[in-house]
């Protein structure tokens, strides 16, 4: 048996440089915005020419498509050990699924706040539900597998676990604009006014998650008084 | 007292001027999409200069916020009669409601095709979301004004009318991806299970408002048999 040469550099460099591609991409994306990063300013923070770019991504729409599906993956990973916990029922997992997600979004708020900044400007919308249409597909299917769960536990009230979970989803995404306002709110009572709404309105889509699996108002924990609160501090700190 | 001067042709003339650069954009957004269509080529489709088109808008942005506003207001000048009928309860007003838009989107929809076309393209997002965006505030007060009434009938259990309506409103404009799909699709046994796919997601959404507002499954005619088919074959007409 002939003996397998060692992978050389140059077999393994081609991953890397996408990866840094990408890297460059989320950098600049988050910093100034999609539409305003040029393919020519990736290269340069890549270091990559661009017959190397060329090479990997046909436009910066394919860059950004990349970045998104990486983006919603290392969402999953984070989130993973809510799926495989056992001892769980359909509803205490969500509820940790819920949880996991918010203590996600306190945690990263400080280092995300330049990120976020720029994603809830009005013209970042190409960027955001980008961002949002790649994780839809990936997180979509785990959801309702903790969806169908409940289900088959006698739970949960749905027909269709699947389209529950994009409906669920759809509604999370919505509270874009709420967020928005929040962001853009400052500080003192006029912006706890708006926090507080914030707050109401995902106390809210909890109900309507609630009364869409066919489960008593109040079941699902989709938010938790001062969630708002902790989620604009963090980000000034 | 002094006579007060006619309105001369000049003073009516911006606002004619105004919506003649509106309805040149609406067409050239419609033909080519959002971003393909200049702020020159606007200028030269409706007849005004350079300077006539900054006297009334700074933007290419502005005009796409006045072309949505407008549409939300033809939208909703289109369906006040459903607000207005007399001896209708919540539910039935309701019911009212959407079955007058699915009539008029079926209606438009052989005039509509080439707007829709593009409307529905990945890369018209911008131009989808402002539309929708502006369209939510119009519409929204309207429809919790029929959630209102049938909370104040003892029909709906919900805590927020106006949160309801646009929760509803949202709900809807989740099915954008669907309706991609089903315009993509083409014709034959794979378009027809296209469509099947579209209509039963409308149905599992009318599900979903039923039990958000709190009321047996299916009280709410959110879409009707052969709905999308009547859609699909109409705008090939």
């Amino acid at each position: 048996m002939t003996k397998q040469p060692k992978p050389s550099r140059i077999v393994m460099h081609p991953a890397a440089r996408r990866s840094e591609l990408v890297d460059a991409a989320q950098a600049l994306f988050f910093e100034r915005g999609y539409e305003a990063t040029t393919i020519n300013a990736i290269m340069e923070r890549a270091g990559v020419s661009k017959g190397g770019l060329y090479h990997h991504f046909a436009s910066k729409e394919e860059i950004l498509e990349a970045l998104a599906l990486r983006l919603a993956e290392q969402s999953l990973e984070r989130l993973g050990d809510v799926f495989d916990e056992p001892g769980l029922d359909g509803l205490a997992r969500l509820n940790r699924f819920f949880a996991r997600a918010r203590q996600l979004k306190i945690e990263d708020a400080p280092q995300l706040r330049a990120a976020f900044d720029v994603l809830f400007k009005p013209e970042s919308i190409v960027l955001y539900h980008r961002i949002n249409d790649a994780i839809m597909p990936v997180v979509t299917p785990v959801l309702a597998r903790i969806i169908a769960q409940g289900r088959a536990e006698g739970l949960f009230d749905v027909p269709d676990p699947e389209a529950t979970a994009a409906l669920v989803l759809q509604i999370s995404a919505g509270s874009r604009e709420l967020m928005a306002r929040a962001m853009s709110a400052g500080e003192g009572p006029e912006a706890e006014a708006v926090w507080d709404a914030f707050e109401d309105r995902l106390r809210f889509y909890g109900i309507a998650v609630d009364r869409i699996l066919g489960i008593a108002d109040g079941s699902v924990a989709y938010v938790e008084p001062g969630f708002v609160r902790a989620l604009m501090t963090a980000r000034r700190s």
